[in-house]
């Protein structure tokens, strides 16, 4: 018995476990690389992953068709289009080595979901669609969100341009070769009607471990962190012998900079307090490699500076301590900071009623009716910016993601599609 | 008219700032770079200045000849070397593109008084000879002060295996071919009889910022610094997305080194304040560049740690702090710190008596008094340790030292020629 006949067994028994199980996986073995799963956006192992949700599609009766940025539509057999939609949607790629959850498990979701409803509830009060995104990741073009951003004309000529790593295809050739309206993308042009979207419903695994730490299966997402960066930042002072400049004739730039996160530190854990949604990250620091050394007063540091917080003024808020530490810090240990250019990305709020409506059908579920903030990026906030009423799910996963350690268990991940199914059948 | 002949016309007019600017010019064309001047040790560059002292030193009756280290001694010409004098000492090589008067200024000075003194004192009170050190720079052997730890049997095997860079050949190798006494040096043998030294001073340009912004032109050295050190400490977190692990759930290791130094530059600042000498570097930090992000929660900082103090119990004081203090951090922010080997380099004291009689005749020629310790590391500390009473005088110096661009006027150097002049005519 093949595998898609195998998976089509599993509604005789209405067992949905089952046929979960039996899908992710088919996944991994169709998109597996030795070591994790690889589904290189707009490539083979994105398209293995879309054909296989495809083939699934249409062995339950569902309908599959490609739209005008070569993303995968569902639709229930009888859905003319015409009508607003709840949309159940996630994506198929992955980063390099990922693993088989992050974007799968929405997908996963969304079709069980659709292939439920078409058996349990043949005449449910809106129209339900599953959107399965390509390029979510930025892995291979730099570019995140890349096939939900082309629905809404969100894609720069700059994007378009942008190389993929290792090979130079640019993102516009790929987008073409996928089959994509590449005219119509280059132009701007809105290719998603806002008006067929009643609603937007994102499952997804949390990719932080705040849910294992707390011992929630589920939580319903209030919004997806935007998020102020410098890429690399540099703090000079003075090079100089260890052992021969005093204190008082010091401007060392490792001192500078430990002293201005250590200011920031203080700001962060007081606005904590006050229960302001915050991260702050240094990922990349050092001295100059070319010239430090151990008895020689560092003359220079580069870091970079990211906060993160699902508030517009929680960020602009922070990012003026920021600058306002870096000039203290500069007059007090007689250092300067260079600026390179301030990259903001926009956060975007989940739909007040799409939450109130996930914490209602949790409760009945028994299911933990917590709130929670998304510190990654998601297809969800792209449709949130662009003015369609927008909601997330989150399942509890181990190991973070973007590598092949992510853990999931279906016992979770079946809570987060109850959720789901509880909102997709109800309408909205 | 040759060099050499140039330099011997000054004695004419016993004019010793016009003999000390034809030397230090004539050192810098034959050992100059092109950018600044190169003497690598028990090579080309050490060779030349070292030919250069040794013809000004037989031009004017003087003698010379190379002890057992290889090290020139230049003395009186009726000096039997059978009395205890007091030794002139400073080193002839030199960093790669480095300055012109590190170690040239002390050489160059000693050659000045052991003239005029041959000149105007020809029955001083104790016989006076100049020593001029090869190897004092660690930058070709990552062993420094050779010339003078050979003289006293603390080369150790390892010593003596390390390789120079680049080339690989051997110090042993290089010792032997400058015609040193491989045998006697391998067997740590005394080749410097202590009681035929009465004392040893040394000149040398202060290698940092104080005595130029003091307005010192001379200062008198107190002790050289020792250190405690360690190449490579590892602070070890755990990885993470930056917008998904919240603040409570965070092991950042940048944040961690940040809190540990500022924690070490309080403690600086307090012991400063209660009149220690200390002086704290981390002249080398950063984060993994192979995994760094900027939306990566860093999970490991690597780092140098060295404190440097002429006084022995502060250096075990505040390393004991900086252990403790790792330990807090550590339970706090809930991090790992790795120790590698530590490293201990011996604080010098210079002689009370010395440092007495050199403020009397800083005094008597209108000279500052005022003490200075120094970071560097000198030949003076191997002396001083191996039981010789030491002195220093300092000269000030602009832009530090170890690069082309230092800056010592004559009208300086002439004032620390002075002050070891008045130190060596009257004997000990």
């Amino acid at each position: 018995m093949n595998a898609i006949a195998s998976i089509r067994e599993s509604i005789d028994s209405a067992d949905w476990r089952s046929m979960a199980d039996k899908l992710f996986d088919e996944l991994r073995v169709r998109t597996g690389d030795g070591r994790g799963i690889t589904r290189e956006c707009y490539a083979e192992g994105e398209q293995a992953a879309l054909d296989l949700f495809r083939e699934t599609a249409e062995a339950h009766g569902l309908k599959a068709s490609y739209d005008k940025a070569a993303n995968l539509l569902i639709t229930l057999p009888d859905d003319d289009g015409k009508k607003p939609a709840i949309i159940l949607g996630s994506h198929a790629d992955s980063v390099p080595q990922g693993g088989n959850f992050d974007g799968g498990a929405g997908v996963v979701a969304g079709l069980l979901c659709l292939i439920r409803l078409l058996n349990e509830r043949p005449s449910a009060p809106s129209p339900v669609r599953v959107l399965i995104m390509r390029g979510e990741e930025s892995a291979y073009y730099g570019r995140a969100n890349i096939g939900s951003r082309a629905l809404f004309g969100l894609l720069l000529p700059t994007d378009l341009n942008a190389k993929r790593r290792g090979n130079g295809r640019t993102l516009r050739e790929a987008l073409q070769g996928a089959g994509a309206d590449i005219g119509a993308i280059a132009e701007g042009a809105q290719l998603f009607a806002n008006k067929l979207a009643s609603a937007y419903l994102e499952l997804h695994i949390e990719q932080g471990p705040v849910m294992v730490a707390r011992e929630l299966p589920t939580a319903i997402v209030t919004g997806i962190r935007g998020n102020l960066r410098h890429r690399r930042l540099v703090c000079r002072g003075e090079a100089g012998h260890s052992g021969t400049v005093p204190r008082w004739l010091r401007r060392d730039a490792v001192f500078a900079v430990s002293d201005l996160l250590m200011r920031l530190d203080e700001h962060w854990n007081r606005l904590l307090e006050r229960g302001l949604d915050l991260v702050i990250t240094i990922g990349v620091c050092g001295t100059d490699t070319e010239r430090h050394a151990i008895s020689r007063i560092p003359a220079e540091v580069y870091f970079s500076f990211e906060v993160r917080s699902q508030s517009y003024e929680t960020l602009e808020g922070f990012y003026e301590l920021f600058r306002s530490e870096c000039r203290a810090v500069s007059d007090q240990r007689r250092v300067s900071f260079e600026f390179d250019e301030r990259i903001y990305t926009e956060p975007a709020k989940m739909d007040e009623t799409i939450i109130k409506r996930l914490q209602q059908y949790s409760e009945r579920l028994k299911l933990p009716t917590e709130l929670l903030a998304s510190g990654a990026g998601h297809d969800a906030a792209v449709f949130a910016i662009s003015g369609i009423p927008s909601g997330m799910i989150f399942v509890r996963n181990s190991n973070g993601s973007h590598n092949p350690d992510e853990a999931m268990t279906i016992d979770d991940f079946m809570c987060g599609v109850e959720l789901m199914y509880a909102f997709a059948a109800d309408g909205i």
